[in-house]
């Protein structure tokens, strides 16, 4: 996913871009914590692919919770982008699901960053990372 | 729901309104602290849709977690708006419902910072935002 | 709630009372917090009444995080007195609950700040806020 | 739990104790936080009784997680004792429970402070408070 | 688990370790933040093993978010593992299970500290800590 990320975003703008692996999601608050405050990232994309146990949805949920907080410790956007192991029904599917999703949040990211007022242009249109979006809600 | 909330705004009171629009309800936390912090606003609505799966009612409790903290840390009011998608029968009642609980919030906000008393009036009479009021308990 | 705490409150100590109205219970935690720090106040009572839906029991869990959090923020007790609208069978005992358990949470409030000895010697009583007194555990 | 806390601190070491008497578990974590800060303890033991109720358990879910923030703003260590209503029989069992764990956790507060190498030798040996110890993980 | 852990960090990188054992895995969070702020560690080990009681769940869950907040609050990685008692089918294999995670977290500290890149080119691979690996996703 890391990768499908770097690439939309280098191929649609000018951004210099520090990566960071960690063993696992919950290590993803302190590390994104630490790109802002020790790397002078802007905004940090915290890509994971949380397990289908319901051990696995608890520490999706915590690591979450860690990633706002540190949001707000920072005053600094981080647009999390999680693949749940079970959002597609095989291999394949997530496999495409994770590169679509990652590139779909690189181009939020550029919109948060560069183009606010295509993010308020869509807003209330039923955008969905990866699968068909929902459409917006009729009057 | 941003619209029918800055519309209702407008007409009830004079107010200069900065508008941030976010991919997701997760990112709302970070955006409202950072409309306080660095735009100086006073008090912030932050509207949402959370979706109608598991998944979602989770980001949804992670999102409010997050607005309350954000609150604290800055000792100002966010007014958070979510229309849970599951909330409504069909795609008329939902639109309808985003746009009467938008325009009673807004009204709170109002209320909240200008006319406090009439806050205080209402308090125990079950006012809901969207639906018919709950009506007070009887003695 | 709000009039049955004051008037306990008045008739049993004498005491300098600040009200403050919001619209819902995610936003008495930062009512709270600005009460102790933009009022000065020495101690809060935070009354609501939580919905009896799976949205206002997450609801409720939410402001009471926040009342928790705010109470670590400023070292200031922030006394929470929730009657759940499930609580009762009717109406009229949710009232009966509702004026009740204020006035007794208002005689605890005392009691923290003036008579702490005497909320030491009902520790482990099973005194409960409403309903029947639990009582003691049996040796 | 509380007088049987102090006695068994007593009788194994010589301390200094402050006692701290609150309405309900949900006053605990400012409680804590203020012996800290105020009263200048070195380490609190937060001792309550948890509810039955689902609604008693999410408050002593609350509790805890502001326990353990208490802790992390004050780099010092609050030991939780709750016995819950349920964890027993009969009430005589529970009278017991209570004792006992009361008791055993005072020692661990005892070793924390005082004998730490006792707890790194017992560590992985399946220790319990209150029931009988689980005994080491066989190899 | 912590001689385990030890071990394998001896064997593999000349570091200085501080062991630091505390009661329950509720006061992992401020012992790790204790370890971080007064002992200077660089990095800690987070090993502990919850019960397989629905009660020790939540303590897990309370433990995992004070242990992700310490990080957040130090900018320093805590890597916790925990070994739940209902992972492994009999006493042997959990014995097992607990050796093999501990080794293998060992692994990823050292990767975090010393050798970035390891952990980069593993991204996506489905490392597991204990059991099997996963696996990567095929495209």
């Amino acid at each position: 996913m890391g990768s499908a990320a770097i690439d939309e975003l280098r191929n649609n703008a000018s951004v210099k871009i520090k990566r960071y692996t960690v063993p696992g999601i919950k290590d993803l608050p302190v590390a994104c914590k630490k790109l802002i405050n020790e790397q002078s990232c802007d905004i940090v994309m915290a890509l994971g692919m949380p397990g289908s146990d319901p051990k696995d949805k608890i520490c999706a949920h915590e690591a979450s919770t860690g990633i706002i907080h540190a949001q707000l410790m920072t005053d600094t956007h981080i647009i999390e982008i999680f693949v749940h192991e079970d959002e597609a029904k095989d291999e394949k599917t997530l496999a495409w699901l994770m590169d679509k999703r990652a590139r779909e949040h690189a181009h939020n990211v550029i919109k948060l960053m560069l183009r606010p007022y295509d993010l308020e242009r869509e807003a209330g249109t039923g955008q969905r990372q990866g699968y068909e979006d929902a459409g917006p809600v009729g009057l």
